[in-house]
């Protein structure tokens, strides 16, 4: 797997470097973007735990939180200063659904066909629940039903209010499981802290540095390819945002979530599909509200009603499903069936 | 109980073949062809429960399936055919909320007057309220939140879409429950198994036969009375389908949920009651989604905003009241409360 | 404590005769009236602690709720007679909001800063989830879905005909705890029963009495000062009723809820919030809609769309986080910041 990841890289970078300066075909080039990206999210995300492992588990947590969206983070960005707010927003969406029902649906289902029940630590479910509900309902829902009664600039300061409320939670959160609450709810420790780092620290920021700086600038060379995807698809551009961009943010999470499912780890895969939506809704989202002042168009926190109620659906769902504790094939299934009406809804969009 | 239904039956058919040719006056032949359906419902449980004990738990299950709801599935049919969209939409509506508030509220508050406390098998009630989050809740809002966007020809192909998926969905359930999963989740065996069978496999098969053709029949009679109902009470289509049709289609559920509980066996109330809902929603619903394809108008997966609201909030009121895993006379209460204020709700609509 | 309770009582309701009568400046006035209110409160409080003593728990039991939110219902009366219609109606809302999010949120987050783990009776709480759902999510969302398709007169009929319902479901939830299943659910007899009352019998009535004769006057002159407060500070009604008149009408039970979860008895502080809610959705809500009969005008059980969704909201996140059977500060927290997100809202409004 890592040397595919290698070769990949190794063509990819070039490849998408010539297609930007040339001006390759734009549909062409969109799928060697994409593929780029998810070779390089695995050298950030393998960089990431090698420093982990090596600067202990807080820190290893906080390293864990910037880098762990930052694909997200680095497409949001650029296209938030190239002015598709509706992307943006759209992708945001994507990152939510994909994380809760497809990274956790095809975990659980693929995790299910090897092994009959897959028990993971229902505490820290019920903890990641709470935020979910704080983060996409309350914080999410808030913002839209207040906005059919307040002026545009009202709505931007309940959104800048709200932003900086779910920094300052989120940050909170890190300071209750990295500090004062370590181990209060651990199940048993899984000896994992005896794992040996891939590489040591000067190269793990090496190469950090390196996939960051590549997938900045092909996140950048994507962003430009959405309006011709649109057109020669006929594809909307929510359509694109929800599934497109969300399926190539969030493929480097689903293969780990599922390798982790098939070691019978379940309990690592809800913590990355649950924890993963925690960063997205917490705090990538936020941020993008907060940096989008900076640039011409400020970024309200204010998705479409369709996003919304995806989402909420998404959250009432995976609490459901996760509730009792444990997985099995079935409630995998539960979660794609649901993704997969989701994506066709989209799709008409 | 038995011979009142054997009495009923005797009479209510040949008067409802006479009524019907001789054009009795609609509002009394309404109610003999309701209590005549009651009847045959009896004839109908009876026989499936004999041939699920022959042929064991596997077809048993499957046999359980396809006509636990036939009566329900007939009148639906019929009303379709005669182009009364607006009354399947709101007997569907109302099969949901009076299995789950009304038929559960009834067994819960009849069997809690001789039980302090009943205890059910949480595992298997959790296992459902997935389902009912997924088919309820996912299924039937999507459509409408997209409804506002999109054409009726693609509401139609999103329509058939979710139908198909819920189908796929509900025969993976049982193919869970009843091969891969079997017993799994079992607290206990109840000993259940040796049970005898009412009636032989010959007789069960010709009373199922016989019941379904004058089921079907009287069904067709009870669709044409609708409209003199509607007219000389002042109700609404709405109220006839949600309250009236909904109360007739599961009256038989509702004896057998009722006797279940006050034998302490309330594990069995929660499964008629649940399952129930499930079969009409992610079983019969599909179904006639698809089957209207073959009429000339074709039925969207289209509920009203009431209706939908209705469904979403007895889902998760018997979500909160099931959580715990016992029931008592209150919690009984406050689910028929919920079921009297939605009625009093659709009889002002 | 409580000698700062006895000398602002002292002082308050003589100066608060004395502006009534001479017509001080209305924005000093609110202050003075709300701080002797909170004084009265606490006297309310306390004499009915001691008579619940005295009369041992099935009497003292309905005393706390005949009593209990004396003082919401006292000034929401005022409003009611003064016409301030939509004020009541958002102090309701605000009551619900500020004993879910504020009173449990203050509790669990100053607990938590002393108790790494607050631990309470989880069955408990669960039959309070479900009367929450019934009463803050089925009982009004209802009433506000129908209202689109009803005239006035259908609504209020509605109205009436679900406040009757959940005041007979409220009766029957005291009926249950303190008769039928008196001692049922509980996880251990905390020794509380030896507790000496502060007051005899009579002082206790006394006292009673007389602070519901002050208390009721105040309130009067509190409900007077609402059009001057507004101008002046430029805050819409709904933000005086949802932040302001709540915050009032709820510091005896929040400084009470913070006292007990600072002693390690957070049972108590779960019961305050939660108890406290329903007996202002349950009992308080109802009772106006009926006693508005008697006035001019009506009250209909029709919230705006913001405080309804406002108060689903605080009732799923409550539920999320109290279904794991213990706090901490962290969880205080986040009850914390859905309040200032909803404040904030309310503000803009």
């Amino acid at each position: 797997m890592n040397r595919i990841f290698f070769w990949t890289t190794m063509a990819g970078v070039p490849i998408s470097l010539a297609g930007a300066i040339l001006g390759w075909e734009p549909t062409m080039m969109f799928a060697i973007y994409a593929i780029t990206i998810l070779a390089l999210a695995s050298y950030i995300g393998r960089a990431t735990e090698s420093l982990s492992i090596i600067a202990g588990p807080r820190i290893g947590g906080l390293l864990n939180v910037t880098f762990g969206n930052a694909v997200e983070l680095t497409i949001s960005i650029f296209a938030l200063k190239a002015g598709y707010l509706t992307i943006v927003l759209a992708s945001l969406t994507g990152a939510v659904i994909s994380n809760l029902l497809l990274v956790a649906g095809l975990s659980f289902f693929i995790g299910g066909l090897r092994y009959k029940r897959q028990k993971f630590n229902i505490h820290d479910a019920r903890h990641n629940m709470g935020l979910l509900m704080f983060s996409v309902v309350v914080s999410f829902v808030f913002p839209y039903i207040f906005s059919f009664r307040l002026t545009s600039g009202e709505i931007l300061a309940l959104s800048i209010g709200i932003a900086i409320i779910m920094l300052l939670l989120y940050f909170s959160a890190l300071f209750f499981r990295l500090v004062t609450h370590r181990g209060v709810y651990a199940v048993e420790s899984e000896g994992e802290d005896d794992e040996e780092p891939e590489w040591d620290k000067r190269r793990a920021i090496l190469i950090l540095a390196l996939a960051a700086v590549a997938v900045a600038f092909v996140s950048d060379q994507l962003v430009d390819t959405f309006e011709s995807i649109a057109e020669s698809f006929g594809w909307s551009e929510v359509f694109i945002g929800v599934i497109l961009v969300a399926i190539i943010g969030n493929s480097a999470e689903n293969i780990t979530a599922i390798q982790m499912a098939v070691k019978n780890k379940v309990n690592i895969s809800v913590e990355i599909a649950v924890g993963s939506t925690l960063q997205i809704a917490m705090f990538v989202t936020p941020l993008l509200v907060l940096l989008s002042l900076i640039f011409a168009n400020p970024m309200l926190l204010l998705f479409t009603r369709e996003a919304l109620i995806a989402m909420i659906l998404s959250v009432f769902l995976i609490i459901m499903i996760i509730n009792d504790g444990d997985t099995n094939w079935f409630e995998g299934l539960t979660l794609l069936a649901a993704y997969i009406i989701m994506a066709i809804g989209f799709y008409f969009m």
